[in-house]
């Protein structure tokens, strides 16, 4: 009988936390925007961490077995074969992609970036100088795909690179080896630099295959770069750690992050993740057992309370994007929700001009507090009603 | 009867340690390079971290009540009133010296840096694409001090900023109420905003004060932005989080600190910083005596085995900068002390030119260590002399 690590603290517990999740309202609002889990840390961790605390050892990070232990959990999960000392530490993923792109890239260059999109990549490749080509994902009855012909067009009009979401936050798509094939061939012809952020990809749902960009056989893969981290899958994000993993071609763009970048990561998130990675695998399961449960949850409760709410469930990650367009809550329903139901989501407009209308729900929580969640959007569409 | 936090743990310990300063070099090597302590967390840090790890609290990092914990210590250590709500979380001290230079100047503009400098000073300023203008501390016979008139000079140049690192690192040195009000005065005059790097202020020996730039009755201090942490003096620095804390007239500079830069702090630096600004002054003053005793103990050993070596007592933190040019041993005389003593000192010329003939000795472990450090330093002398 699997354990639910999404069952584990009761709502009283979460509010004694420190985190963005739990201190950004008030506690009459149940929060479920930003992509923090409810989760209790995996045993392995929570003993790393203690034997940290023990040690005194809190100074500055050194990559140590981190890498090695990543490219073991990536060759016996995704069959992935990556070359440990090719790896390097970065604080977080964030940081990793503005690094990479600052190293494969200049100033005023093309970045492709898929929208909706995580919000901070906008944030980010603006603040390094680079010109943000957004590319709308296009929504079919299955879901949201990749528009390959407009992506050959943007590669076309002079795109230095494609920062590529694999899995896709916000709308949980696990791109397939067809799909990572034509874009690979369409990075080679237009002589684009793939840079992927794999953060979530650990949370890969059963009946999709989570396939690292960097280990296809393609030269455009061969050149990428992988951004990788344990923090969404383990919940790790306040303890800064992530890797930036070189396809064969790309070692030397990767060996040029400064000792300075790295050391700046966070000791504790180096030690959880290695930890992570390397005992981590029993914790993954039941997690995702617990998402996979939650997934067809929120589907169902959406049917019942909100059918009007287009939504589809999402291949990898705990986070539902829910097409609200057809509610009359505006550009940004999460307002509505937050004003009239006390539950807080995260606004579709900062995903992009392609998330008006929408609002993203993160469901790594217990499956009453889904519950509750979708309750709250409910009243709060009839108090909007009837204004 | 204080305790000593350098004497809890033996060298088979500290070797079990994943930080920098025990995974760098061999385990033949005494690492005295890099500035982190050898000391336990305070008991009340501890208590903080592990209440963390129990509530699964390793989300993004908020700053909650940090910068009330800090203005309350600033308050009652150095009588500076400073207003919480305008104090800006950040991941360290460098992001928050580089963040706020983006801020204040423009790429191009000229910054002063006195010499010898903390390296990172050197690199991020010209990452972030600021002129470094070097300015040399003058050395005396009762240590170092600032030169004011070619401070004067440097600003009358054209610096647009002056990153003034308070106390020093790495000579060690307060500086007086005298001298910074000089500074002030000299930044008033030519319109240069100052940056206090004041990392090192808690460990401020006795017989010294330290004063908070920010604190002075001074236009350009009003104007002042200072970064703080209580990463150095409670040895912190793999937990992530610092502070930029303006003065009355450069509120708005730190509030321009964008979210996102915020919340790239760890949580676990945030929430083991608030213990120890507000439950670690008893820890500290334990501390402070160990490390005095520690300053007057390099300087026994100095002048019994190595007195052509150039030492003035530190009035702050736990570096010993090592005028070692009469030993002639080259531009680096660590290479020396690593090549035939096994011992790692902080290499002189990476501080900048005025660094050439000097090494700096992290002198935070316990006293038989910093015996066996100079030890295998005289050994090396003599092997290299013998050569
Ligand atoms: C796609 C994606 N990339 C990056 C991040 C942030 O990762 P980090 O905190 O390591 O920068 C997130 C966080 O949710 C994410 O969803
Ligand atoms: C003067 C000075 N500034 C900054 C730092 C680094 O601080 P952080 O790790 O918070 O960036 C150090 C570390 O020794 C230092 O001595």
């Amino acid at each position: 009988m699997p354990s639910n690590p999404l069952t584990a603290y009761e709502l009283t517990d979460l509010r004694e936390r420190r985190s963005v999740k739990w201190r950004e309202y008030p506690p009459d609002v149940l929060p479920m925007f930003v992509a923090e889990m409810d989760t209790p840390l995996a045993e392995p961790i929570a003993a790393a961490l203690t034997g940290a605390i023990a040690r005194g050892d809190t100074g500055y990070a050194a990559a140590g077995r981190l890498p090695e232990a990543f490219a073991d959990f990536a060759a016996d999960r995704y069959g992935w074969r990556t070359a440990p000392d090719a790896i390097r530490l970065v604080p977080d993923v964030m940081y990793g992609v503005r690094e990479v792109m600052t190293i494969i890239s200049e100033p005023g260059d093309r970045v492709v970036v898929n929208t909706p999109g995580y919000p901070p990549f906008f944030y980010w490749l603006e603040r390094i100088g680079r010109q943000v080509v957004r590319n709308p994902l296009v929504s079919g009855p299955d879901g949201f795909r990749l528009d390959l012909d407009r992506l050959e067009r943007d590669f076309a009009a002079g795109a230095r690179a494609y920062l590529l979401c694999s899995p896709h936050n916000p709308t949980g798509r696990v791109f397939t080896r067809e799909e990572l094939l034509a874009v690979a061939a369409l990075a080679d012809r237009y002589d684009v630099r793939v840079v992927a952020d794999e953060i979530h990809a650990p949370l890969t749902h059963p009946g999709a295959r989570h396939i690292p960009f960097a280990s296809l056989d393609a030269p455009a893969a061969a050149r990428a770069i992988v951004v990788a981290s344990a923090s969404k899958a383990w919940n790790l994000p306040g303890l800064k750690a992530a890797l930036a993993v070189p396809g064969p071609d790309a070692r030397a763009d990767v060996a040029a992050i400064h000792a300075e970048v790295s050391e700046a990561a966070g000791l504790f998130g180096v030690i959880a993740s290695e930890a992570a990675f390397t005992h981590g695998r029993p914790w993954l399961a039941d997690l995702i057992g617990a998402l996979d449960a939650n997934r067809q949850l929120v589907g169902e409760l959406l049917a019942d309370h909100l059918p009007d709410i287009g939504y589809h469930l999402p291949q990898a990650t705990y986070l539902a994007w829910l097409d609200c367009r057809a509610l009359g809550l505006g550009d940004d329903p999460a307002q509505a929700f937050l004003r009239d139901g006390r539950v807080a989501l995260a606004a579709g407009p900062t995903f992009g001009e392609a998330g008006y209308g929408f609002a993203r729900l993160n469901f790594a929580t217990a499956p009453d507090r889904v519950t509750e969640a979708v309750r709250r959007m409910a009243a709060a569409l009839d108090r909007a009603g009837a204004r």
